[in-house]
């Protein structure tokens, strides 16, 4: 069985749990979202699955192989951290080859093209570059690395609107070559919304939802009306959210309607996106202050 | 004279002419926003303010005094940086004391009630933090520093989107209360539109564009309709962006319209917003690969 099976993953710092048992599956060749709060889980998720860090139970399976501490396992997964882990001193260029020498493998001309279109010169030492410029390098690395899973961490942290656009295109590029899994982890929800074939969300260390974003949109309604008419026809309905503009009240509601109830006509259905699902799926117990 | 006066400031580093001779002011008591790409110059220059790093040439005034290694003038500017200038191992509490000792002054009441807000827990250390929470706290110890200028340098790197709208407010709750100059640098443009009195937009080290945020916007014309009439219309305009939709053209102009030119039935005026000018006027030449 290919791909990458997550059984019963909990993490645990001292008394703190930060993921509670996660169960779900990245299947080849398709681009997930992973979205939480900050403090969620999501970053604490990604090291795992990269074998940074250890579960506190539960297994993960790579292609049907434990992953921890196996070499052939972790060298199909690339994780494009957050956080910065290169040697200030070193030269962009160093630190490919140092990537090459860890995977066997590296994609030069694609990097040497990717740093044309962003203007970074390689030459360059880490340790010299704005935050913008670290996730640049940072996810041309990535890219580059010819891995079978490539998870990204915030790949557009501290950069402009141009270039989070070079971003997401260079992800669809890669994507359409090569046809390997990704995990975008982000908080621009709205801007990867249509890169996202699945969506995973985390919150409080739960996965809490799991799923097809075509799946999840067709389940996410706005009813919109007055509000008495508006709170008649969802009544019993999963109401998530609920928005006021003066007379008019608009509920969130995730699930299916009911095909029986009639819609007044003061009443209308109307579509929601994957931002608005999200902030009214995870806002009422707020962040965990990690 | 009170505000400060950035007077034909220039930084190089080596050869790399990072700013170019920048003139401006920032006066009392209002909000500016600093836009621009990534390496354009932002981070220097808020640096250069808060006397981190000093000019190749040019002067620095703070309410007339010269900045330079001028404690009195010093004393009066915080700079929130995207950098992390603090040892992982000391506790958030313990740093906000340094901070205390540093400017003489600090209000742990309202860094209290913002970290229950945010739910941070001061007790831990800053090395254990994620991104997200440590934008949250160095943001929160930005606030509780009563200084009279307020430097912001991506106060929302790496917030999910409630935690970006929780900074956002709180940065105007500390605005209408104390009526300090803020300045906020940062690339989600339409986010802080409304926050901004005042537009400052650098590119490749030139201040490109310096306005109230009204005035500028009452400049910035999105002119619809078929290509050729629209481009009849703007002919001799200052167009500085074009989309096309189908047999629809719309072209970005900056500048004042002619009253006298006569819009033809099939053309028509739109607003356009902040972000997709900063898009345009920035666009054309790319970063600097800084």
């Amino acid at each position: 069985m290919t791909g990458i099976q997550i059984k019963q993953v909990t993490k645990n710092y001292g008394k703190k749990k930060i993921l509670k048992p996660i169960d779900c599956e990245l299947q080849p060749g398709k681009i997930y979202g992973l979205l939480g709060r900050n403090g969620a889980g999501k970053s604490t998720l990604l090291s795992l699955l990269a074998n940074r860090i250890f579960p506190t139970s539960g297994e993960i399976l790579v292609d049907d192989q434990n992953a921890i501490d196996n070499a052939q396992a972790l060298g199909k997964i690339y994780l494009m951290s957050e956080k910065d882990l290169y040697p200030a001193s070193q030269s962009l260029e160093q630190l490919m080859r140092g990537t090459e020498l860890l995977y066997g493998k590296f994609n030069f001309q694609l990097a040497y093209d990717l740093a044309g279109e962003f203007e970074l010169n390689l030459q360059q030492k880490f340790g010299k570059l704005s935050t913008g410029y670290r996730s640049i390098f940072k996810l041309i690395t990535a890219l580059a690395t010819p891995v079978q899973y490539l998870l990204l961490d915030e790949p557009t942290l501290g950069l402009d609107a141009n270039h989070r656009d070079l971003v997401y295109q260079a992800i669809m590029d890669d994507y359409l070559k090569h046809h390997r899994t990704v995990v975008i982890a982000t908080h621009l929800i709205d801007e990867v919304a249509n890169l996202m074939e699945h969506v995973l969300i985390i919150d409080h260390g739960d996965l809490v939802l799991n799923g097809e974003t075509e799946d999840i949109l067709a389940n996410a309604h706005l009813i919109v009306g007055p509000a008495k008419d508006v709170a008649k026809y969802t009544d019993g309905f999963n109401i998530i959210g609920q928005e006021t503009l003066g007379r008019i009240t608009g509920y969130y509601v995730y699930g299916p309607l009911d095909d029986q109830r009639i819609l007044p006509d003061t009443v209308s259905i109307e579509q929601t996106n994957l931002q608005k699902l999200f902030v009214y799926l995870t806002n009422n117990q707020g962040g965990i202050g990690k």
